[in-house]
C-alpha cells in the first residue's frame, strides 16, 4: 500500500480553502499512485479552532466539508481530521476525530483519547475523551489510527492513566498512523522523534506521522511529518516550515516500509530553527490576515534591528518600512547604525524626530507636572509619542506595526545568525549596551541586572519553574533573584495586554502561560 | 452540630494573609459555638491560582499553610480547600481537594471529580479527576463532601459521564457539604439555587454551600453561601459581595437544620446586581494590587460618566481624578455635562485640550501625510494623544488608568440605576447619540448599526452562539448581520490586547471567550 503524508498549511475556519487544498492534494497523490493520503489533526477546520467549536454552525460547516472531500475519494482513501458529534447524551458533545474516507463516503472514525490540556493546549475544553478503541481496516491492512497526544504517554510519570495504543496493540495492527498538530519549540523536533521511536520500540510496527505546517497566530507548526519503520529507522520525511508531501510503500506481509521520498532532516542548529520558525510566523500572520506591509520603529539597537531583518525576509524588503524616531538623547551612532541596517536590507526608511510632539505634550502637562523632576513619566511619554507616530503612519497607509520588544539572550544569537554570511546588522548594534535612550546616558542595566544574569534567572524561573530557594542554591544573588521574580510577577498585567508573541520556547509568554494578574506569589 | 459557613475574600498566592484570615475566623466561630467551620474551594491559595499551581514551591507553601491552620483546630474542625498531591504515579500530579482538619491535624481529604474546563474554567489543566468516593465522618455525622462542579451535573444533557453524589448517596450520608468558587454573572444566583435545589430534591438531605467572595482580576465572586434543608428550603445565607459568616444547627436524628442567621437574599434586580458586582470588582482590583487612586478621561458621554460614578463609589470620590480632554470637535454641551458630573460626585477634575499635542504630532507627520484627506488616521491620533496625556499623569502621580470602553446596552440601564435617587449623571449624557467627537458631527451610528439593533445581534451571536442563518431567521437584516459578525471576528486582535474587563455575563469578552486571532470564520 502506497501511503502519502500530506503536510499542508490550513487557515482556521476557512472551510472552502482547506477543503479545496485537501481535494487538490488527494488528486495529486492519486496521480502519483497513492492508495491512502493522510492529513493532519483537525485539518478540515484548522488547528486550533478554539471557541469556534462552540458554534453549531461551525461544526455543520465541517461536516459539509467532510462530505465534499469524501466525494473525491474514489479509488483512493483519505484520512482527515475534524470534530465529530458524540452520540452519547452524557459527556461533552464533540470528539476530536480522524475520519477514514473512501468510496465516496465516511468509512470509519477514530476519536482522540488523550486530550492535552496544558501549556497552549485546551482540548478538554471542547472534546470528550474516547474510551473505546478499534483498529480500522483498509485494503486488508489493519491500522492503529491515533491522534497526536494519544501516543505521547510513554513517560515513567505518565500524565494520563491509560494508553490507547496498549488497547489497540492487542488487536495486532500492521501499522500505526498518527495525525497531529504538534507545535514548534526549539527542542520539539528532538522530543517528538524520541516519542515516535519510543512507540516503534514499544509496539514494533511502523509509524506514519502527519503534522500540519504553518503559523496560527502565535503557534508555529514546523511540519516534519515522517515515516519510521518498525525499528524506529527514519524512512522518509517532509520538509520543515513548508508544505510538502512524501510517500511510503508499506508491505503488510513483512511489515516493511520503504520510500522514494527524502529522509526527514533531523538536525538543525537551535538558532537556525528559531530563525526559520519566526520567519514563517511573521509571513503567515500577514498572509492569513490579508496584510502585506509592515512598519516598525528602528532604533539602532539590536531588538528592532533583528525584527527588521526577520520581517524583510518574511515579507520582502519592499514591504517593510523602518522609521527612525530619535529623541534628543539618541546618539549619532544609533542613527547611523539604523540607517546602515535599512540600507543593507534595502528597506524604505524615514526619520521623524520626536522632540516636537514630546515637547508639545509636555507643555500641555506643564500646569500639572510643574517643577517635578524628570522621571519615568517623561521617559515613557517619549516612547508613547513614538507609538503614536508609528500608528499614525500605519493607519494612514495600511501598515501593520511590529512590536520590537526583546527576549534578550535569544536576540544576540539570532542577530549573529542573520550576519552569518556578511554583516547585515551592524556589529555595533549587537555589541553595545542595550538602551532605550530616553534620558542622557541611560542603559537597560541601570534598572535591570546585566542581561546574561537576567536571562539565566528568567529561564530557570519561567521554563524550569524553579523556586527562589532553588535559584539561590544554584548561585544567584538572593536580592537579585527576589527583585527579578517580583518584576516578572508584578508585570503580569503588561503581558496581558501584549500583542501575540511568536512562540519558540516550551514555556513562553502567551497563551501557554496563564498567570493571575492580581496575585501575591513571589511579588 | 453547629456548622459555620465562612465566606471570605482571599488573595491568590498570599498564603500569609489567607492563613491568618482563616485562623482568625476559626477562632471567631469557636467563640460562637461552632463545631465545624467550612471555607471555600482552594481557600488556602485563593481561586483561581492558574499556573502558579505549576510551581512546586507554591504547592509546598500551601501544605505548610494547611499545617498552620490544622494546629488551630483543637476542639473545632475546619474544612478548607487546597491542592493535594496525587499519590498515583499515573495521571496529573495534583488533586483539587477539600481538607477536613481537627485535633490539630489533617483527618480526611475529598478530591474534586468533575473539573470544569469551559468558559473561564481551566481545571483539567491542573488537576486529576477523582474516581473513588467516600463520605467523611465527623462527630458521628456522615458528610458527603464535594467541591463546586461535583454537584452541577444533573442536567438532562450532562457534561460529565458520572455524578459523584450518586456514589456517595449509596453510603447514606446525613448531609452534603459543597465548597465552591462560583463566579458571578447576572443570572448566576438563580442558576445556582436551581442546582442546589435539584440536589436536595435528588438526594433528600440538607446542603451546606460555601462560596468565596471578592474579585480576582476580571472574575467576580458574589458569595451568596447558603444552607438549604433536605426539602430545598432556604434556611440561611451569607451576604452578597461581602465577607460574612452564617451558622446552622444540624440535628442528625431527624436531619433537620435550623439557623439563627438571616436567610439568603434571593432576589435583586439584574441591574442592581451588575452594579454591586462592578463596584466590588473595581475596589478589589485596587486593594489587592495595592493601588488607591484612579484616573480616567471624562468626555460628557455615557460610557466615561458611568465609569466615573462606579469608580467614585468603589474607591471614594477623593481617589478618582477625571480629566476632560476636549478636541476641537467637542461640543460645549459635552464639556458642561462632564463638569456637572464631576461636581455632582465631588471628584477632582481638570481640563487639558488635545489640540496642541495633536497638531504638533500631525505637523511631524505632515511630510508623509501630505495632502491626503482627513480620515480614521487623524481620528485615532486624537484618541491616542488623549491616552498619552492620561498615561503621563498616571505615571507622574501614581494613578491607575481606567478604560471607559462601552458594552452599550448595559451602560444605559446602569446609568439610570446610578441616578435612581437623583440625577448624578446628566440625563443629557445618557440620552444623546453616542459619539467619539473626533470629527465634525461624528456619531457612532455612522459606522455602526444603532445600538439597540447592534446589542441584540451581539447578544444572540456571542452569548447564544447563533449562526448568521439563525439571526436572519429571527428578523435581522442579512447585510447588517454579516457586517456585525465580520466586525466582531476581524477585531479579535484588539480584544487580545484589552485590559481586564470585569465579567458580568455568562459569555463575556475575556478569558472565558477564546477565539483564534487569525481565522476566517464569519469574517
Amino acid at each position: 500500500m502506497r501511503i502519502a503524508l500530506a503536510q499542508l498549511n490550513y487557515i482556521i475556519g476557512d472551510f472552502d480553502l482547506n477543503t479545496s487544498k485537501i481535494i487538490a492534494t488527494i488528486e495529486k497523490c492519486r496521480q502519483q499512485g497513492a492508495d491512502l493520503v493522510v492529513f493532519a489533526e483537525l485539518s478540515v477546520c484548522g488547528y486550533p479552532p478554539r471557541d469556534f467549536l462552540e458554534f453549531d454552525d461551525f461544526i455543520l460547516k465541517s461536516y459539509k466539508a467532510i462530505d465534499a472531500i469524501a466525494s473525491h475519494c474514489e479509488g483512493i482513501a483519505a484520512i482527515v481530521g475534524a470534530p465529530s458529534h458524540n452520540p452519547d447524551v452524557k459527556g461533552k458533545n464533540l470528539f476530536n476525530s480522524a475520519w477514514l474516507l473512501s468510496d465516496g463516503k465516511v468509512q470509519a472514525l477514530a476519536h482522540k483519547a488523550l486530550l492535552p490540556t496544558y501549556d497552549i493546549f485546551d482540548e478538554y475544553r471542547y472534546f470528550e475523551p474516547n474510551r473505546t478503541f478499534d483498529c480500522i481496516t483498509y485494503k486488508g491492512i489493519k491500522i492503529a489510527l491515533t491522534i497526536c497526544e494519544d501516543i505521547w504517554n510513554l513517560a515513567p510519570d505518565p500524565l494520563y492513566i491509560s494508553n490507547p495504543m496498549d488497547v489497540l496493540a492487542l488487536q495486532t495492527p500492521d501499522i500505526m498512523i498518527n495525525i497531529a498538530a504538534s507545535p514548534f519549540t526549539y527542542d520539539q523536533q528532538k522530543t517528538r522523534l524520541e516519542i515516535l521511536k519510543a512507540n516503534t520500540n514499544q509496539y514494533k510496527i511502523p509509524i506514519i506521522y502527519v503534522n500540519q505546517v504553518g503559523a496560527q497566530t502565535e503557534l508555529l507548526f514546523d511540519g516534519n511529518s515522517c515515516v519510521l519503520d518498525s525499528e524506529g529507522k527514519n524512512v522518509a520525511g517532509c520538509k520543515a516550515f513548508d508544505e510538502d508531501i512524501c510517500f511510503a510503500d508499506f508491505n503488510p506481509d513483512d511489515k516493511s516500509i520503504v520510500s522514494d521520498s527524502p529522509q526527514l532532516i533531523e538536525n538543525s542548529s537551535k538558532t537556525a530553527l528559531i530563525h526559520d520558525a519566526l520567519v514563517m510566523g511573521i509571513r503567515d500572520y500577514f498572509v492569513k490576515m490579508g496584510f502585506s506591509k509592515a512598519i516598525l520603529g528602528l532604533s539602532g539597537g539590536i531588538d528592532s534591528a533583528l525584527t527588521l531583518a526577520l520581517a524583510a525576509e518574511a515579507l520582502g524588503n519592499e514591504n517593510v518600512y523602518a522609521v527612525l524616531l530619535p529623541s534628543e538623547y539618541s546618539s549619532d551612532h544609533s542613527i547611523a547604525d539604523a540607517v546602515a541596517l535599512a540600507e543593507n536590507l534595502g528597506c524604505k526608511y524615514d526619520t521623524i524626530g520626536i522632540k516636537e510632539g514630546y515637547n508639545s505634550i509636555l507643555e500641555s502637562l506643564k500646569p500639572f507636572f510643574k517643577d517635578l523632576p524628570f522621571n519615568v513619566a517623561e521617559e515613557n511619554l517619549q516612547a508613547r509619542v513614538r507609538a503614536v507616530l508609528l500608528m499614525g503612519l500605519a493607519n494612514k497607509f495600511g501598515y501593520i506595526l511590529l512590536n520590537t520588544s526583546n527576549k534578550s539572550e535569544a536576540s544576540v544569537g539570532l542577530a549573529d545568525y542573520i550576519n552569518r554570511d556578511h554583516e547585515i546588522i551592524p556589529v555595533n548594534s549587537i555589541a553595545k549596551p542595550p538602551s532605550a535612550e530616553l534620558r542622557p546616558g541611560q542603559k537597560d542595566s541601570d534598572s535591570l541586572p546585566e542581561y546574561d544574569i537576567l536571562d539565566q534567572i528568567l529561564y530557570n524561573y519561567i521554563e524550569l519553574r524553579q523556586s527562589p530557594a532553588d535559584l539561590v542554591a544554584s548561585g544567584f544573588d538572593e536580592t537579585t533573584v527576589k527583585r527579578v521574580l517580583r518584576m516578572v510577577n508584578m508585570n503580569e498585567w503588561k503581558r496581558h495586554q501584549t500583542p501575540p508573541i511568536l512562540r519558540v520556547s516550551p514555556k513562553a509568554f502567551g497563551q501557554g502561560r496563564r498567570m493571575p494578574i492580581v496575585g501575591r506569589y513571589l511579588s
